[in-house]
């Protein structure tokens, strides 16, 4: 079938009773071209949880202040943006950090059992010390004052568009050919302490950016053996909770298992572009 | 001054006495193309959060399963995997979840003072009824069993898991020339009774999914005058909260500036890459 939303608009909603006509600026073109969806999918399918594969060479300034401002350009509920970017370099401060994961990690390994409890202190779980950049985002959950478009009845929405610009500079580094690793094996309040952050500031996330000596073509608690790439089709439901396709949704489910089968074959990029 | 990454890496730690070269496929390519990276950017730049512009066609399952895949393909702490894609297209279950919205926002609504009071109901704050598909993404917080690498000190981050997941189809869905609006004003048992959601999965984000007559240049709540686009500089910490840039930092700062004002002129897109 035609796909709509291609170029000029293909009905005029305002032209109606209902509707005023816009006089807000507009963006004119609404599907990218078949190279820049690829290049969009590419850094979706190609982005990876980097630990141990750091290089020391730094960062060059216009390429770490690109992909923050991607982080800062992140949906956030009621334009709150209530994010922080705290830029670690020192040494003496990711040294604490670090201190913090190996208290922590330690606490970890005794939680699992069995064939986990032998192989966890063998995965690689953070890149602090070896990263040139680490980099804690954080919510203000106060920036705006204390009612929010959007955040009245989901108080933990602010926390989720910190999320958000987490995701977004994930995905620009990984364009920028920088790996990004999300280390969460911390008390968080050990985290607070050593980076000076007050109360009333949630840290969201600490990662460790760095160029990598490679980026591994699947993530590396798949090739371990310790969890498996789920069957997204199967984690497909339809209009109620647990409810399976209809005759009319069964296309649409065949055709998500057959892209996990694409990307699974690295075919997905060069066959849906 | 040159950039590392690019290509063939730049050193092999691995040569050294304590890492071993990796076993696992790797990807070669580090950095993308300039125009891959600009699409990368312009789907960051470009996304909106889409209440009011929905247009009745369908997405064709192709372009909806490309979606979901990309939101398949988000990262997840201890590999988890922790969501679903319950799908919306029932104009009964819409209309229940409108009714849920209606009655949040009128309680929203109350909550204003003053010149924001005013404004409030005339903002758009949702397309659930507009939009042809809705999509609830959730998280199963016992999806791997009640032990996950990554989220033994930070319980919250299965949840993160989905926002980021949530992200991923955003940008891919604009991309594609899909419009999304992410609604957050329920009461989230409400949202639960409608979908059927069991008590111990935790609804995520509720969002309205459709082609659009046009995404508008810049947020709503910015043209609005509801509220600013923040300064990203100002956002900048270094080593320690509060802590502005030292000498060796300035350079970045000005060019998160740079950046910035280069996004407000339209510019950033053209000149970056």
């Amino acid at each position: 079938m035609g796909e709509p939303g291609q170029g000029f608009p293909t009905s005029f909603p305002w032209k109606g009773t209902h509707m005023e006509k816009p006089i807000q600026a507009i963006q004119e073109n609404h599907r990218f071209t078949a190279e820049e969806r690829r290049a969009l999918y590419k850094a979706v399918l190609t982005r990876r949880d980097v630990r141990g594969q750091f290089l020391p060479d730094p960062i060059p300034d216009e390429v770490l202040a690109r992909i923050l401002t991607a982080a800062h350009h992140a949906p956030s509920v009621g334009f709150m943006q209530p994010w922080n970017f705290l830029v670690v370099r020192s040494g003496e401060v990711k040294k604490t950090v670090h201190d913090a994961f190996l208290k922590a990690t330690a606490e970890a390994a005794e939680m699992f059992e069995g064939e986990r409890a032998r192989v966890y202190p063998k995965l690689n779980l953070e890149g602090i010390l070896e990263s040139p950049v680490n980099l804690c985002i954080t919510c203000d959950r106060s920036r705006t004052g204390p009612v929010v478009v959007g955040r009245t009845h989901i108080p933990v929405m602010d926390i989720y568009s910190s999320v958000c610009a987490v995701q977004n500079l994930w995905l620009a580094a990984r364009a920028e050919g920088v790996g990004v690793g999300w280390v969460s094996i911390f008390d968080n309040e050990a985290l607070r302490e050593t980076l000076g952050i007050p109360d009333d500031i949630v840290p969201v996330a600490y990662l460790c950016l760095g160029y990598v000596s490679h980026f591994f073509e699947r993530p590396e608690l798949e090739t371990a053996g310790w969890q498996e790439r789920l069957e997204a089709r199967d984690l497909l439901y339809f209009d109620q909770w647990g409810q399976g396709p209809s005759e009319a949704d069964a296309e649409l489910t065949e055709r998500v298992a057959g892209d996990q089968q694409a990307v699974r074959d690295s075919r997905f990029l060069d066959e849906r572009f």
